[in-house]
Formats: C-alpha cells, sequence, structure tokens
C-alpha cells in the first residue's frame, strides 16, 4: 500500500524535525551528552509510534502540531529505553538500527546519562504549554506516560525480560504488555487525552492498540527465530541463544504464523465504529504484519 | 540547635512514611525491580531537600500533606542520580551512606532499571492531582523539575563531572549549580510554584538556594579533603586521587573555610525580607555548615 507506506514515511519526517528543534543544542561542556542524545533519538527508525499518535490525533481533528509534541515525547522515551536496554550489563548490544549503539559510538557513562536526559526530556516536552492549552490536560499526558514507563510498565517489562521469569504464554504476554505494549498503548492515549475523546472511543482505541501491540511483538519473534540481522538492523537469535521463552519459541513458527493472522482480524475489527476515518491506522495493521516476508 | 535538629529528622520521618506509601510495592515477577527502587528510596539518609520544601511551604502556609508528594519527588529524582552516579561506569563507589550500593547489592542491570523507574516515579507524582488542585500548576511542577534535572541541570552536571573539564573556580561552580544546585533548588521552587508565591519572594528564596547549595558543595569538598570516610558514609578523597578539580583543591583548605564563613552570612542576607517566618530555614545554614567540624 503506497499511500500508507509514504505517509509513515513523512511522519518519521515532521517528528525528526521537530525532535531537532526540541532536544537541547550540543553546547558548553556537557556538549558529550547532548551529541549522545541527539545521536540516540534522531537517527534512523520507523517512528511507528509517532505515526500512530498523529492518525489518532487526525481522527480527533487535533492539530498535528501539537500532536507531535506529544510524538517527540514519546521518541525520546524509546530512544532512552533503547539506549539503556542496549547497554552491556543488559542486553549488551553492539549494533541498533545498522549503527554502532550509544555505549560504543561513546562510551556507557554517557550511554546512562543520555539515556536518563532523554527521558527528562519526554516529561519536559509534555508539560510544555506548547503542547495543550489546558494545564490538567498537559498533567494528565505526564501521568499516563508515567504510568506507561515506570516499574509497573516499560521498566517493569523490562526487569522481568531479564530475569527470564517466564515459562509459559500468559507470563511471556505479560512481558510484552508492559515491556513494549504500554508505550504503543499510549501512542494512542496521549491524542485520546488531548482530544477528550469519549470512553468508548478510548476503549475501542485501547484494545486496538493492545492486539498491535501485541502483533508486533509476534513479528519481532518471528524476525528473531529467522535471524534476520540484515532486516532487523541489529542482533539476531537472541531468545533462542540465551534460552528465553517468546511467542515463537513456545508456539514454533508456524503456530505463530498463524495466530498472528488471526490477530490481525482481530486488530481491525476494533475500529468498526470509527469507519473511514481510521483508514489509515487499519491500513496499517497489514504494514505491521508485513514485516517478516 | 536542639530544636532544629529535631525539625529535620522529623521531616525525613516524614517523608520516608511518604516514599513507602506512594512508591511501588514488590509483587509480581518484576519485584527484583521495585525492592530495589525502595532499597535505594527509603534507606537513611538527611532528606535536606525534603527539609528545606517543607520549611518553605511551612512559610506560604501550604499543607504539609501537599508539599510532602513534591518532597517525595524529590527524594525519587535524589535516589535515582546516586545510584546511576554509584555505578562501575560512573562513579565506581561500593558503599553509600553505610549501605552496599544498589548494584552491589542487587546487580548493574536492576540498578540501571531502577534508576530509571524512580525519575519516572518523581514526575508521576507531581502530575497527580493529590498534589496540586490545579492542574496548572501541577504541569509547572513538572516544568520545573525537569529542567533542573535534564541535560541543561543535573544529567549535564554529572557528565561535566565525569569528563572533568574544569579547571578554574568559575568550570567547578557551574558544575556544582547544574549537578547538585538545580535539584536543591527545586526544593524551594517546587512549593514557590504550589503557593504561588510572589514574584520578589521566588527571587529572594532561590538566592538563598543557590548560595546554599554552594556552601554545601564547599562542605561537602572539605569531607572529601579530610579523608573522613565514616562520616560521609562513602568513600572519600576521591576527587583528589581522581585529579579532579573541586573548590577545595583549587583553593585549599583554609581558603575555603573563609569563604563558608562568608558565604553563610551572604546566604541568610537572602531571608531578611521573611522575618521570622524564615527562622528555620536562617538556623539551617549553620546545621549545613557544622557538618565538617
Amino acid at each position: 500500500m503506497q499511500a500508507l507506506a509514504q505517509r509513515v514515511a513523512e511522519a518519521a519526517d515532521l517528528v525528526t524535525v521537530a525532535l531537532d528543534e526540541l532536544l537541547p543544542r550540543a553546547e558548553g561542556p556537557e556538549s558529550r551528552l547532548t551529541e549522545a542524545m541527539r545521536y540516540a533519538a534522531l537517527g534512523p527508525g520507523k517512528r511507528l509510534r509517532t505515526f500512530f499518535a498523529l492518525e489518532t490525533g487526525r481522527m480527533f481533528e487535533l492539530s498535528d502540531r501539537s500532536v507531535l509534541r506529544a510524538a517527540c515525547a514519546l521518541e525520546c522515551v524509546q530512544a532512552y529505553s533503547l539506549v539503556h536496554d542496549d547497554l552491556p550489563c543488559m542486553d549488551d548490544d553492539d549494533l541498533r538500527r545498522g549503527r554502532p549503539t550509544v555505549h560504543r559510538a561513546y562510551d556507557q557513562a554517557t550511554a546512562v546519562l543520555a539515556g536518563d536526559a532523554l527521558q527528562t526530556a519526554a516529561f519536559e516536552i509534555l508539560a510544555h504549554p506548547d503542547t495543550h492549552a489546558d494545564g490538567a490536560i498537559r498533567a494528565e499526558l505526564v501521568s499516563k506516560l508515567a504510568q506507561a514507563i515506570g516499574a509497573k510498565g516499560m521498566a517493569g517489562g523490562q526487569m522481568i525480560d531479564i530475569l527470564g521469569v517466564r515459562e509459559d504464554l500468559g507470563g511471556v504476554a505479560r512481558m510484552q504488555r508492559l515491556k513494549t505494549g504500554a508505550l504503543i498503548a499510549c501512542a494512542f492515549e496521549l491524542p485520546i487525552v488531548m482530544a477528550r475523546a469519549k470512553e468508548a472511543e478510548r476503549h475501542a482505541l485501547l484494545a486496538f492498540a493492545h492486539d498491535l501491540g501485541l502483533a508486533y511483538q509476534i513479528v519481532d519473534d518471528l524476525l528473531d527465530a529467522q535471524g534476520d540481522a540484515a532486516r532487523m538492523g541489529k542482533a539476531a537469535r537472541k531468545d533462542a541463544q540465551k534460552g528465553k521463552a517468546n511467542f515463537v519459541t513456545l508456539l514454533g513458527v508456524a503456530a505463530a504464523r498463524e495466530r498472528l493472522q488471526v490477530l490481525a482480524k482481530q486488530t481491525k475489527s476494533h475500529l468498526e465504529p470509527f469507519g473511514k476515518r481510521a483508514e489509515f491506522l487499519r491500513a496499517s495493521v497489514d504494514f505491521v504484519l508485513e514485516r517478516p516476508s
């Protein structure tokens, strides 16, 4: 679907320009830190969270400009989490999207600090009056993001992933929901808050986000199993090597693919109430699923 | 001054109880993370930022209950920064306040994640409606904290400290202002925002915070030079060993002590407009200065 691929690429361009403006300049004796932040946040990326946020915002007729600030916060968090996850004491990765990871390009101390400061930048961006005229909405955006990425969200999921404490599908699913699902859901939730959307619309979109996040993880696990490091831009077969359970090690490739097809249908069904307004979100399900060819 | 010491101790008790309630429980497969967060944030500490915040709040007749939430956010940030600063790739410390550092008591990955999630917790606490009824105030609290601890605040200061890029007093002073001064100033700024204090009062209190932070750092550098690890509860003589400039290595012990005395007078002078309302803040200057005996 040509139109969709272009729309995703445009969203990525928009957020990269906005991030470039919002991130601190590399000046002063601390410039090594701000350079590393920019290296992490402005590098190549699909920026799917930005695409989801912009599309959701457009459904509710929010201005791209204000949703882009929320998207910048999401991308700062995504960059921070990757920088820290790649550290030698965590997943120990040298390569991320085909480039040296931040601790390789700089050093570990700089990587820790760059991740820290990117997290801070996300909250600073959300809380700024330019993000929304209503202070209560800004505070709620901060709350939603914090809930999604703290100990009962992304950070908790990464802890579970590192510990490898999961043996069944339920455990893998909970880990995925915390580690990656919560931030994906946030890409929908932030514009929903900004638009003061109705509760029914919120539920439908969050159900969509939930299933989409799950599908995304199964695709990731399939890519990892196929060992396609070139397509992934990072090391592959890591879960199997480390004896970690994931959707594919537990289900097998064929059953995982099958589940993905069922999930795709279910995911799209959540968008029915939105009709044509959700055209691009609907199409994005196939876009996400087409990654492993 | 018995009354003051008691008041500081009471503030520490209050914030420890409040933090214990606000921090996530150690439950579920991610409990190692929440345990480490609690180990870092609930351990012994002077909690001076809490004392400053509570005293400032009382000057403006804010309820202790709401200022305590701001204090909890400050203590979460303080704990996060210590956990990350202690990491082997940063200052590489085994001991903090007389106990094993988090990466020693747990491991490095857990320490990175615990610091990350403590930062998140700080913003989650500030943005919660219980902190202040007015959403715009809550968003401003988030903004002020983010500005104090990001790349142009605490994280930037830590980068400068690690790089050792400072050779003169100006460089050392800027590093101190970012690395520790900004968060100390926040202990005053958050209640100032909550109270919607007048601009003149804000300026006077932030000048007080600035000078107090400077005095605090000189005391720290004196303790480090005296090599009194037992009193400090952490390794001493680190700056001299690493050839890092600080106020004492640049000025010498005698001149640093002299400067401290001048600074003490100047610090107190900022409180003149507040009269007796600032009684305990005024007394706290001597309390801070009396640390090295």
